[in-house]
């Protein structure tokens, strides 16, 4: 592993403390960080080194998931973390900086190899860049590279330019933009599932799939985010990235579907094959949705156009349901159902795969009046995949018989996304990362959808707070015979149904 | 051929004036009647011999398209006829009949080969069978085959009775069920369609089928047939028939869609793919529609609800359009478009193949910004076939590019549906009629439709006659992006476009 040094642009915000330092932390603890390593903090807070580690010391009990056992471990971990305050505006501010970094590769005899992190608003991302070039911070004479938080752009134009402005200081290659979507295991493990389990390749080569299911539902509302998320919505605070990424992983990587090619073409790929909406198609096959108030876990919530900090009578967007179709030979004719929304029933993140009937030697269906069958990939709050056989019930919403397969990756030292990402930023694996084709592929397809958005040509549906979104979310699946799975029905009747609903799998923890 | 007696039970209504004689005459110049040959026509009206044959006569000089240009070769034709008057509920009167049966096949030296025609309404089907049962009028030596004319039931339950009816008198080899879109030559056509045309194989093998449209539109409105349309609608009167049957024949036969085998199965097969509605889905995929008043042709012309003979208040549908698709190896993904009614526009039956992208190598869709390219069969008014590369334009709606291919088979000896029709029922070749397995399968997809229809589960959408039907119509190829072909937009601009919307194909008379 190549000596690094790590130069962390918003090392005081909230991202740093929850996420990156817990799980740089979680990487040293498992001889995953170069031997020789320096981490340079960087922030506008006049913080001197001993403040910086005391908060990272501090956010490393808090968050890290396992937490330190020795704290002698702790302390060697937090000699490599110093801390410089920095304007990002402020040329003068990169010299000082270059300076620092110039002496901790003395001090440690480390390569000039440098990864930048960006974990600070968009608004920052193409003058930090252009600082780094201009100032020499890039041209040392190891590697460098970039990595970046979302969001990447709010429209096409938008990510064009932004793009554009980081390929002067940095080259595709060196550029890693996170969506800890695809740092989850369990999406990750999307590859290699066929080869864990031999009835899910059984039933991939038996049945054809009817239908793809993505879901990313919160029960929070929009918290207090409400300056940002009521110019972004849903679409593009979560549709445009994460639900698109878990298409593309799910249509590139799910068993039967590998023969794209490994790594970025893959979900290129995908992309390149999803059928374009016009504005006026959107209102067909996309759903619209804004929370009004309404109840969840038995306490009255506000609708979102109360809530402090939104606009009054703002048409933003806090649900989007969409139905997809990848026009290339594995997935043609299988709607990709994807929803997202905030103040939902309950907080959850789901892949499902839902089998349709069985494939007839002459490649036409027969009819034989079996229920679906049903690869499940929990993604939140727990991870989990599991498959489920539904057998035929006269009752209302059928029973799932305890059939089985499944793993689950929940335990205490399982990595969290944040370590996957960043171990891969360390070593140069990009295969977890956003490429800028599939960021672009991304806004060319919902860039109508924003248009139709903007120009009211797809209807705004309120929802109460605490359902699974607008009755139009509902429809989108109806309308080919299909339903969402796993969907609580709210009626008296949800006890009751809520117990059939459990799922029955046999977990193994790796 | 096989020497036969066709009774024809009917012989002094419409149907047998203007289609079913022509059709006997045309094959008797051609030679393809057997050379010993009986005709019995049976009617409620005290006809005799003599007026039989001057009605005969009359229909074939006013009806046949080639005419008789020898009268002694139609003197020799109506020599073979004879008339018998019969109650269809008597018993008596088929025993009268078989004594006349046997006589003439003695004196013409006949084996007891019988082809039983019934140009009767529906509701005398089952009866008639009965009683040639009954009668011993099916006990006969050699042959029996049942002709009959639509409708074959009003709904699922109904035809399953009328077809377990038929079946106590006649086996299913027995039944030849008179789809008249089925006798047309281009739709007969569609299987040798690849052979004729090496273009038309290289633009299957290249390209992806974006879309089927299938259209039947007439611009008369109801006529005379108040009392029978007000109760079945465009769904019973073309939909479950002809419309249906057109799709299981451009699904079967197409170029490069022949896999399932020949004859019966093929069709079948079609069917069983087709992918079902729910009574709660129809109102997503079918439009139903009924015409208000209009202008067509640049006269006024009244509304549905005010022609004679409907009732007031009627909700009968005058138009169906629906999205289908057929859920097998070859169409999975491409959607058919359907669409029937009365008081359009211009009277047009058509199917047009709408090609997609080009085929890349690696089964991805290439996007090289290329415009449709179509298939075109024109069924009615005229027949023909051509292919129309749509070149790329700025313009609004593009022009089509005269490059290629076509037949055209709208010549005076070009046989008629109903002289092919016949001709295969005398030689017992049933591939172009409607089997029961098609027929049930037919009233199995549209059971629900009328079911919803039935329940108001659909809108009933008022179009103006003279247009092509309500704008719901539209949006269903719209929602994916697509639109019906050759519709004349109907705003200032007509004439102009009816110019550039003209097909040019070389014809080649067969």
């Amino acid at each position: 592993m190549d000596p690094v040094t790590l130069i962390l642009f918003g090392a005081t915000g909230d991202l740093a403390k929850r996420k990156i330092y817990p799980a740089l932390y979680r990487l040293f603890v498992r001889g995953k960080l170069p031997e020789h390593f320096a981490v340079i903090g960087l922030g506008r807070r006049e913080w001197t080194d001993e403040s910086y580690r005391a908060n990272v010391m501090q956010s490393v009990h808090r968050f890290s998931r396992s937490l330190p056992d020795d704290s002698g471990r702790l302390d060697r971990f937090l000699q490599s973390f110093r801390y410089c305050v920095l304007d990002i505006g402020r040329e003068e501010d990169y010299l000082k900086l270059l300076q620092l970094i110039e002496q901790r590769e003395e001090e440690l005899n480390l390569p000039q190899n440098r990864l930048f992190y960006l974990s600070v608003g968009p608004e920052y991302f193409a003058t930090i860049a252009d600082r780094i070039r201009s100032s020499g911070l890039g041209s040392g004479k190891g590697w460098k590279r970039l990595v970046i938080e979302k969001p990447f752009g709010s429209d096409l134009n938008s990510a064009r330019e932004l793009n554009r402005k980081l390929s002067e200081s940095f080259a595709e290659e060196e550029i890693y933009r996170i969506d800890h979507y695809l740092g989850k295991p369990v999406v990750q493990k999307l590859e290699s599932l066929g080869q864990a389990s031999p009835e899910l390749r059984k039933l991939w080569a038996a049945r054809r799939v009817a239908n793809v299911q993505i879901t990313a539902n919160e029960s929070v509302g929009v918290e207090e985010r409400a300056g940002y998320y009521d110019h972004a919505g849903a679409l593009r605070d979560m549709f445009q990235n994460h639900m698109l990424q878990l298409l593309m992983m799910a249509a590139a990587y799910l068993p039967g579907h590998g023969g794209y090619g490994q790594g970025r073409a893959a979900k290129k790929r995908v992309m390149e094959a999803l059928r374009p909406l016009s504005k006026e198609q959107v209102r067909f096959h996309v759903v619209r949705g804004q929370y009004a108030e309404g109840w969840i876990d038995g306490s009255p919530v506000a609708g979102y156009a109360s809530e402090p900090g939104v606009a009054p009578g703002s048409q933003n967007d806090t649900f989007v349901a969409a139905r997809l179709h990848i026009d290339n030979d594995d997935w043609r004719g299988v709607p990709f159902y994807i929803r997202t929304g905030k103040r939902m029933k309950e907080k959850s993140t789901r892949i499902v795969v839902e089998f349709g009937e069985p494939i007839h030697p002459s490649g036409l269906p027969a009819q034989d009046g079996t229920e679906p069958n049903l690869l499940v990939i929990e993604i939140g709050p727990g991870e989990s995949v599991s498959l489920q056989f539904h057998a035929k019930e006269s009752g209302a919403s059928g029973t799932f018989a305890p059939i089985i397969i499944g793993e689950h990756d929940d335990s205490a030292d399982s990595p969290e996304a944040y370590e996957n990402l960043i171990g891969d930023a360390l070593i140069g694996r990009s295969t977890f990362f956003a490429h800028w084709d599939e960021v672009e592929l991304s806004w060319m397809w919902v860039q109508p959808v924003l248009d139709a958005f903007e120009e009211n040509l797809a209807p705004l549906h309120p929802y109460p707070a605490g359902s699974y979104g607008p009755s139009a979310s509902d429809e989108l699946p109806a309308q080919e015979g299909f339903r969402w799975w796993f969907d609580d029905p709210s009626e008296p009747e949800t006890e009751s149904n809520s117990k059939q609903g459990e799922p029955y799998a046999y977990y193994t923890n790796r």
